[in-house]
């Protein structure tokens, strides 16, 4: 069966991007090469608009509309950064964005899709309301339902960021790229496996959170149920498109620790001057963990830093 | 009287530089581009190796030494980034670095210069103190002094950041940076002004460290003497080589508060995910500030986020 999504998607993406959202810088740390044991490529989409690589999936799927669809608005139940992704790839086309959030959700969540000019509909904290409100929407207006990571358009977006990785360190043995849901992880995957022979794509999930790594151990999609993580972006369950790719073009999936997850953070922050969230900093402490570390070869491994949206009211390691 | 430093010592030390010192990129922001009411490119040296921009001056100081004088060593009196910054240049030379620091600093700065590969020589906390002892090192071992900041190699070299910064975003108007010693400021000014014709050049200080803005009003060089900031890089008098350069080419010196040093920083940590430290959000201060904000015309105005070393054990706006 082909994949949902194809390296000429994904580039087709990067056209569709190019002008809307950032090119992010790759940046590397001497410290952190020293305890990977290796050269780490970091690619910093913390630095991207909304503080995280989800706009680039929002923007290529709103941009792909035609203007009769576009102008009924988008919709989508989130509240996380695809929230505020979608929210602003909306207002740079001009069109509405209603996002649908828990009535629970943090205040500095739904404060963020205002401030990006998206409307928040606030529903019942259950998956079923949120659907069910979501559905109303686009029932109601015509809008467009883009959902955060199982929708072709999202995973290309996600991996026009791999695209850029690897122009910018072609000489890459392998990247390694979180899993949630898994829209960059197989948008990588495509974009990888299509662009450079032999180059290896490996998932990093926590611990609390092992979905991906189950199923891809056992071969069989199995769900994520009460998960347990800091890593807030990497909670849900692989989806129907993103399964498939990341069974057959993942390499492997590793997990970590919560301690391993906030030590990670915390060098991120006072090494490489880079405010990155739980989520990224999942593939930085696979690298630095023993079990990737271990594994021969591979000089040169790229970290996509996913995010940098967090609340700077606390620290995470006191 | 000719400059200490021409724009032909500038681009010998971007030559110096290159390949040892990292090219930090150039961000922007749209949320603080509308508080600015400008476009504001952000060059971002607090990702430069050892945190700040000081590894440049440092590098090219150390590497014009020839191999007789550099064998012998280099010395330094600093608690603060140029202590790092000089223990890292000279590793990275192969020669050693002796560092005199009050006794009375904080263990982690004493920690980073041995981690670069430094060796820390205490003393007592007087600046007398600091400078006999750093005398008396240079006496016994005939190795080099390198000044933080009043010296022709270490002025150049911190200008590079500033031609690095004009050939990416050659249609600036104007360069802002924060003064403490003045080399960054008068490094700037001579590669500025000798680069793009009309390019207006400003230092950014706290009110609670205003010399440079009071030498600058009076047209004569006064000291700080018990200056009360948080943007403890920005401390200190101007030196005999830095003063006279900022005289006669900056053209405006723009003070801010401790509330907007903070609120800019925080600023920059939540929205452009940078780890700035409080020095560094002097400059971004000054961008958001109405003073500046009235100038007319400058549609482009290049900040330098000069440094992002900062514990990370607290809070600056709780």
């Amino acid at each position: 069966m082909p994949d949902a999504v194809t390296l000429a998607d994904v580039h087709a993406a990067a056209d569709r991007l190019r002008g809307f959202a950032h090119r992010t810088p790759v940046l590397t740390c001497a410290t952190l090469d020293a305890l990977a044991g290796r050269a780490v490529w970091f690619k910093c989409e913390n630095l991207q608009k909304t503080g995280s690589f989800k706009y680039r999936g929002a923007t290529n799927a709103v941009r792909r509309l035609d203007d009769a669809t576009a102008a009924r608005g988008v919709v989508t139940h989130s509240s996380g950064n695809h929230a505020q992704a979608l929210a602003l790839a909306a207002r740079v086309r001009g069109i509405a964005a209603s996002i649908v959030m828990p009535r629970t959700a943090a205040a500095v969540k739904k404060a963020a899709v205002l401030g990006y000019g998206g409307t928040v509909v606030e529903c019942e904290p259950t998956l079923a309301e949120r659907e069910r409100v979501a559905g109303e929407i686009v029932a109601r207006t015509g809008g467009t339902l883009i959902p955060p990571f199982d929708h072709p358009d999202v995973i290309a977006g996600q991996g026009t960021a791999c695209l850029e990785l690897l122009a910018d360190v072609p000489h890459l043995d392998a990247v390694v790229a979180p899993v949630g849901g898994g829209g960059m992880l197989s948008g990588f995957a495509v974009a990888a496996k299509g662009t450079r022979e032999g180059v290896r794509v490996y998932g990093a999930e926590p611990q609390g959170a092992d979905d991906a790594a189950r199923s891809f151990a056992s071969g069989v999609w199995q769900p994520q149920t009460a998960p347990d993580s800091i890593a807030d972006g990497l909670l849900t369950s692989l989806g129907r498109l993103t399964w498939p790719i990341v069974r057959d073009r993942v390499d492997g999936i590793f997990t970590v620790s919560e301690a391993q997850i906030v030590a990670a953070m915390r060098l991120v922050w006072e090494r490489m001057k880079l405010v990155i969230e739980p989520s990224a900093a999942v593939g930085v402490a696979v690298v630095l963990g023993d079990e990737f570390r271990a594994l021969p070869g591979l000089p040169n491994v790229g970290v996509v830093l996913c995010g940098g949206n967090v609340a700077l009211d606390k620290l995470y390691w006191r």
